[in-house]
């Protein structure tokens, strides 16, 4: 097991080290996201009246402690994250909820947050922290509708093929705070969102499904959605969607003009700051892309002929150069084993790879939690390969098993960090030196 | 429907026509393997006494032919190619029989080219053609076993999980004719032969199961694969194994000692003559690599995320670029539509892209016929997403259906160019204007 925290050397690590620098890369691309140091520059201006701090997402604690250490004046507010994200905040309450499938407790805080930023005055400021997670947090049903309603949709959404914005379309308009009705709820106030994005394309107003940011659908495209993919349940959604009454905040609503929402992390900015941990060791990055998408087992494979190219024939890049790729990979779970999307990931390239020579890489998702296990992903490099053989772990067979986390545990090649508190999706670095 | 042949000007044409530009990448890619262009370089020196020339393969016609063409002497031989790829020759006799699963006609003419080798002397040249689908085409059983054992041992090893070369090791220990056995026949004449690689690595001794090549493993190592896949049918191949008599020639083997072989095409040389045509119209060239593997839909999805990156941040090449890989995909058929790799690899890009702004792509394997149609594969840009939508042809659901070629061929942009005669495996080439 590979645990985090320590010292790192500047000095040349592709050749003589490459796990080390490998874990350098992956922890500057933490870094680069984590609230402490992307939050300080995005700080609003103090405003007149009260200060309102509201968020949701599995970062959103840390975001609220991060704005209370760099806060001057009265503040006040809540956010709500994921269970086990919490950390100690003074002056804005914590609360915590179910991630991926929303809960009680998540309904109850986007409550409390409507309440909290209805009534204010043009004087005061509203900063909303937004994260990866955010939209199972913060769900609260339409009038009329019930939490049970909204499950129902979002497991037959789910089960259509219907894409991710088909699926936000629908949401939105089932949700009283979704798709900017927080923000039009906050005004007169000022409202300042402050976003960590895990999504490809870093589009805002998909983030936690947009509460503070105008809706570009309507409840027409919702209908249109429901029809093509042939869902019809349960009937008070089809009754609420025909009503089609309250529509969502669009770009020229008054309320939203002052709205402002800053990135302040990206999946891209963190690919970036890995790949300056490379430049300086001597080591080309080649930023594959911030948005990777695919089945992990079958991403890897492509992966893994770029590194074989790099290997080969010094292209795309010379050596020594590292693959950098971030987005998020899935799994369909076919197998007994456990494991998650970025061991899957390492386990195909290591089957590929079979060992080959100079070539090695590390996969993690940068919230510290790959999957359900308890590690961020793993590391692996040819000794893993040759390790294995020796061990009698059957890498092939792991892989049609699913069973990624044991392979690499047996491997002792597990990297784990424990929750980082932020989240811009996947990281993967494949490390080509000879 | 694009048909080929038009006279291509060299004016500059990524922007002003993208789809211009990625077909000539493509009739590149094709010109740099046609055994035409590429063999007179490499034709041996004429020997004192007769000449024979024997091969299999897709292109093992095309190239008697230009051998043919640039022979100043005697000349006589037999080649086995595939059906549908046989041209006229006049000197070297031309059969074609079953690929990719072996008919009585392969294993005829393998018992021919193993008698035309057979009895010549040092003062003889035998020049050896081959190419992707070899394999199959020059089939010979080892004394003792049938046609109807190597296919059953066969269709087993497909459904194992065996690897390619897994698979090579047991299958030249079942032949009379592969893993150098030819070359052993042909001895004491001096022989040359000239492949054309469709494999990840261009080994020599993986093309066509190397039938000149010295082989790197033993009927022990056989035994152990297919103790490893638990694979005991039938009963006169697990015999044959047993015995162990008459092992493939090896490195060492005397009667290899002067064997020459000469790679006279590969994927790389392909993907470089299309890298040349795009930096002469001023598109900066990317070849990812020669050897991409893995589902076609998944690996689309890999590339598209590489042309969003481009086309988003300029990375990792600056615009206008494109995308250039090789290699071999594999679609998992579920559905019931019809279509190849290529295609299928085109039709998953368009649904991710959903008519991205300035990004044009050309899928189509090198051979010309993508899968089991008339198509080499497909063109498509923006505006195929746009006339599908007006067409109502649901792009997302063709996929599902694996109906490629169905949803080209109603927006009118498959690529069609009939065999081509030669075979480099599958070239894609993405385009990224603005």
């Amino acid at each position: 097991m590979i645990v985090f925290g320590a010292v790192y050397s500047d000095r040349m690590t592709a050749a003589s080290d490459p796990g080390e620098l490998l874990q350098r890369m992956f922890a500057a691309a933490v870094a680069a996201a984590a609230p402490d140091a992307c939050m300080p520059p995005h700080m609003p201006a103090r405003p007149k009246g009260r200060t309102v701090v509201i968020g949701a997402g599995k970062a959103s604690a840390a975001m609220a402690r991060a704005v209370e250490m760099n806060w001057p004046g009265e503040l006040s507010g809540l956010v709500v994250t994921r269970y086990g994200h919490a950390v100690p905040c003074k002056r804005i309450e914590v609360v915590e909820a179910a991630h991926p499938v929303p809960d009680e407790n998540g309904v109850a805080a986007a409550t409390r947050i409507l309440e909290l930023v209805r009534g204010l005055t043009t004087d005061d400021l509203v900063i909303c922290l937004i994260s990866g997670g955010g939209s199972a947090l913060l769900t609260l049903p339409a009038a009329g509708l019930s939490l049970a309603d909204k499950q129902q949709v979002n497991r037959a959404l789910l089960r259509s093929g219907a894409t991710i914005s088909e699926m936000n379309c629908v949401r939105k308009h089932l949700s009283a705070i979704k798709g900017g009705r927080l923000a039009a709820a906050a005004w007169p106030a000022k409202i300042v969102t402050l976003v960590i994005s895990d999504v490809p394309g870093d589009d805002p107003a998909t983030i936690a499904s947009g509460p503070t940011v105008a809706d570009r659908t309507t409840y027409a495209d919702a209908r249109t959605v429901l029809r093509k993919y042939a869902i019809n349940e349960p009937a008070a959604v089809l009754t609420h969607l025909q009503k089609a009454g309250d529509e969502s905040p669009k770009s020229d609503d008054p309320r939203l003009v002052t709205a402002r929402t800053v990135l302040i992390a990206t999946p891209q900015a963190s690919l970036e700051a890995a790949a300056k941990v490379a430049s300086r060791a001597g080591v080309t990055p080649l930023i594959l892309s911030d948005r990777i998408e695919g089945e992990a087992s079958e991403v890897a494979k492509v992966h893994a002929g770029i590194a074989l190219q790099i290997a080969a024939r010094d292209q795309p890049a010379a050596r020594p150069a590292v693959i950098l790729s971030g987005g998020e990979t899935t799994v369909t779970v076919k197998g007994k084993g456990r494991g998650g999307r970025n061991a899957e990931f390492l386990l195909s390239l290591a089957v590929v790879l079979e060992g080959a020579r100079g070539i090695h890489a590390i996969a993690c998702d940068t919230d510290g939690i790959d999957g359900s296990e308890d590690n961020a992903g793993a590391l692996i490099g040819p000794e893993t390969w040759y390790l294995a053989g020796e061990r009698g772990i059957d890498l092939k067979s792991r892989l049609a098993d699913n069973d990624a986390y044991g392979a690499f545990a047996a491997l002792d090649c597990l990297v784990v960090t424990g929750p980082t508190l932020t989240n811009v999706n996947d990281f993967r670095a494949i490390l080509v030196t000879s």
